[in-house]
């Protein structure tokens, strides 16, 4: 299993703070040592760091919260393998390019039979289940829309259909990224929360580290953050409902479909 | 214009001392300050590194000098912008997924009226002449081959005579991994060393730094380097002839075809 977080915002926001509470999680205060990946969107075009090593303990991700990258739109993952070894070719998130832009993907579950799922041009580079999905998934999108990106709203659609269908073999949460949208499936376990006017104070949950966001906010900003446990402590997360679908934009939850 | 660096070896050899010769003219000793990255294989995928800004004031870049990551086989990039702007999007090397690998290409110089090139269902995501040729140049793969990975050898010839025609209509000297062997097409500028024993010192053309490679190699080891202009003021280069293309494997450079 893994923990999964996002974040998508209506101004350029660095994840500093809650991809610290994650990273503990990868190896220090939890079991997900056997890597981890943080994406950041730069408008179509994710940037994206990985390592198949524990978070708490990586230089990498170390230097990734000590020289912070602000955006619009990240996702990250922290990873205890299930399916497939520790190697970079298993580390989530996983990226393709499809209508021109980045789609992101990280999985918290077990999808079985993965292999019976119908592949198109996508194909997996590494053994988990997890990235199998992510290609059966963009294969089903190429199928519905061809070569021509379809409007938000059917792409939304589509993603919750096709999400649903395959999570029906297993546990399927997931984050999904496309540059302009996060789409958050909950299949058992997640959790959302937006931060916006007026800004509190937050403390992680895991560690004694508190960010004032009334100090590095201004009063029009918000800032979704989704997560498969609550990151903070002192503040009120809204748990998914098995099935559905969020859908993120500016900040804001704008959709919730069943999925 | 750009500078292009790529490796690939018969050993796991980490790319800092070459990486750190092209760094310096990426803003210090050469005016190539709009982006650099760096992709650096792990089997079928690559792993890459990419900023919008001079690496040679780079934070990211210095890390990753500082924290080398052995691979077999290496793409990097120093950029000056001649189309498209300083971001993400525009900078260089680009990656796409074909035949469950990682595809990585650089490119120096300026392929005109590219938008005539036939596109499959590879789009960019930039506004570079480069990323559009690269897009091109797998699409014709993609058609020669369909969905099945090809021979090594029939995919050289394909690569070659794509890239050959895709070069009359402009500059268009390339560095394009697939994770097994290293593509180097020479049009204008390109330049190859292999080190192996006997190794000896070798010392940056732009800065008094030098590596005693038997200190740090063995007997068996081999190390093809490729760039366009040599890196070093005290070894021998081999330059590329106009319109030829190299293919490395194994640290050796085992194929030259007309391109």
């Amino acid at each position: 299993m893994c923990e999964l977080l996002g974040m998508e915002c209506n101004v350029l926001t660095d994840i500093v703070f809650s991809f610290a509470g994650l990273s503990g999680r990868g190896g220090k205060h939890g079991p997900h040592a056997d890597g981890w990946g943080l994406a950041l969107y730069e408008g179509r075009v994710a940037r994206v760091f990985l390592e198949p090593a524990a978070a708490a303990e990586s230089p990498l991700a170390r230097f990734v919260r000590e020289h912070p990258i602000k955006t619009l739109l990240a996702i990250a993952h922290v990873r205890r393998k299930t399916r497939g070894d520790v190697s970079l070719a298993n580390t989530h998130p996983f990226t393709r390019e499809l209508w021109g832009r980045h789609f992101v993907f990280a999985h918290n579950g077990t999808v079985k039979n993965v292999r019976k799922l119908k592949l198109g041009r996508f194909r997996p580079m590494g053994k988990t289940d997890s990235e199998y999905a992510f290609c059966a998934l963009l294969a089903a999108l190429e199928h519905d829309f061809g070569q021509t990106a379809p409007t938000r709203t059917a792409l939304a659609a589509s993603i919750a259909k096709h999400a649903g269908r395959i999570g029906k073999a297993g546990t399927f949460n997931l984050l999904l990224g496309d540059g302009d949208q996060l789409y958050a499936r909950c299949s058992t376990n997640l959790h959302y929360i937006v931060r916006k006017a007026p800004f509190k104070k937050a403390t992680l949950a895991d560690e004694d580290v508190s960010v004032d966001f009334a100090e590095v906010t201004t009063p029009n900003d918000r800032v979704a953050v989704v997560a498969t446990m609550p990151l903070t402590r002192d503040e009120s997360w809204t748990a998914g409902v098995p099935n559905t679908m969020w859908v993120f934009r500016g900040g804001a939850l704008v959709k919730t479909l069943a999925s």
